[in-house]
């Protein structure tokens, strides 16, 4: 267990072959075992093999390649349609239209697809989560028809992988880890904890082909920028007004 | 690793016994090998076994007694602190004051959760996600010095565990996965879906214990509540506001 954790590399190339029906299965039975708010379950998943729907999806997720080649994307999404209708059918008034509730459900995908990616891997799978999602969900709701009450929030391929990459780097555990309360940073401290990251020679060369002075400027100017998180902020907000997840706030 | 996914239980009941400091240090960087968005590492585990912030976080997570008994509280935060900072220090300006960049933490977060919850157990030891984290995000901040730029997302207990509860039920697999695109109930099929969960004894029991007509009011009327869910709703977006996450919006 501990071994597939450690191994993890994100996987971006895809062999052709279909996964097997039974693995399948069982890589996504053990997406359900993830343990959910008050066990009600609020997630789908989306397993979209369909050439022409992947095509769709792949345009939506920035035409990253391995949307189209892989033989299965999954797409992970908040679900409260399924447990409101049962709710409807059964005399109760269900009250999972705010944002709370969108929060829980989210975490109850996202459990449930690191659990679903992990299990891939153990089978000797690949996949690669795909930050597009959150991007693009509009697009890829009206593609995979999501009704409202459902929001879709992660998503990867899954395949063999036709390729072997090594280890991505990561800063030490002390960055990452506080003990007993936070502990934040001295600007020495932060200095410290990139310089290893800032000197490989990875992050050297993506230096230079983005002409950029420090690594920083790559992620604020290039990779991750303020006018493109202000855009898709504001287009995530309305789905989630649009999906029925706002409508007790403001 | 299938194994352990699959033997997931959430434990209440923990021993006093301390984790070894080897074994947490190892659980701990099993979180760090999560992908994240753009390999920004954009969260912080905050490990708490400090008796008197056990208890306040025991306050604070609705007086959940295994919170005062593990030997150990794991808060997972959405975190750009630690990046703000370094780009600032490096000629950078960082665009991350938005949702889209706390959607994009608060995943982060999760999945490092869901990687150390799966390598502590398998260790033998067991965890129980709080959901309070999100409810309580205000006093969680307070109690654990938690700066601008980071949210608690989830959290759990880690320790030994002194009871062996048995597995949970779930839906079956058909209820969540949806093939190609999303597949919309009709009523028949909810009813089919939760027919199984509804006639077993631990749900009965709960109907009586709670004298309610259906299942589905425990849930609308008794544990998750309109009422509740909006009162925690503006609170949690608050937080978001008051930690620099929707600078840019609205």
């Amino acid at each position: 267990m501990i071994k597939t954790i450690f191994n993890h590399r994100s996987i971006r190339k895809f062999k052709p072959e279909p996964i097997p029906g039974e693995i399948l299965q069982e890589i996504l039975l053990a997406g359900t075992r993830a343990s959910t708010t008050g066990n009600m379950q609020a997630y789908s998943m989306i397993v979209t093999s369909d050439f022409s729907l992947k095509e769709k999806l792949w345009e939506a997720h920035f035409k990253q390649d391995m949307v189209k080649h892989a033989p299965v994307i999954v797409t992970f999404c908040a679900d409260f349609n399924r447990f409101n209708k049962w709710c409807t059918l059964n005399k109760a008034f269900p009250g999972y239209d705010n944002f709370l509730s969108f929060m829980a459900a989210a975490i109850d995908a996202i459990l449930v697809a690191q659990n679903v990616a992990l299990a891939a891997e153990d089978h000797g799978l690949g996949i690669c989560y795909l930050g597009t999602t959150t991007y693009n969900a509009e697009k890829i709701i009206e593609i995979l028809q999501i009704p409202k009450g459902v929001v879709p929030i992660t998503a990867f391929p899954i395949g063999y992988p036709d390729e072997t990459p090594g280890l991505t780097d990561r800063l030490s555990l002390n960055a990452v880890v506080h003990y007993e309360k936070y502990n934040d940073y001295f600007d020495d401290v932060i200095k410290k904890l990139y310089e290893e990251k800032e000197n490989m020679s990875f992050y050297k060369d993506l230096l230079k082909i983005n002409k950029k002075e420090t690594l920083s400027q790559v992620f604020t100017d290039i990779r991750y920028t303020k006018k493109d998180n202000v855009f898709f902020s504001k287009s995530f907000l309305n789905v989630l007004k649009n999906q029925g997840f706002m409508n007790n706030e403001i």
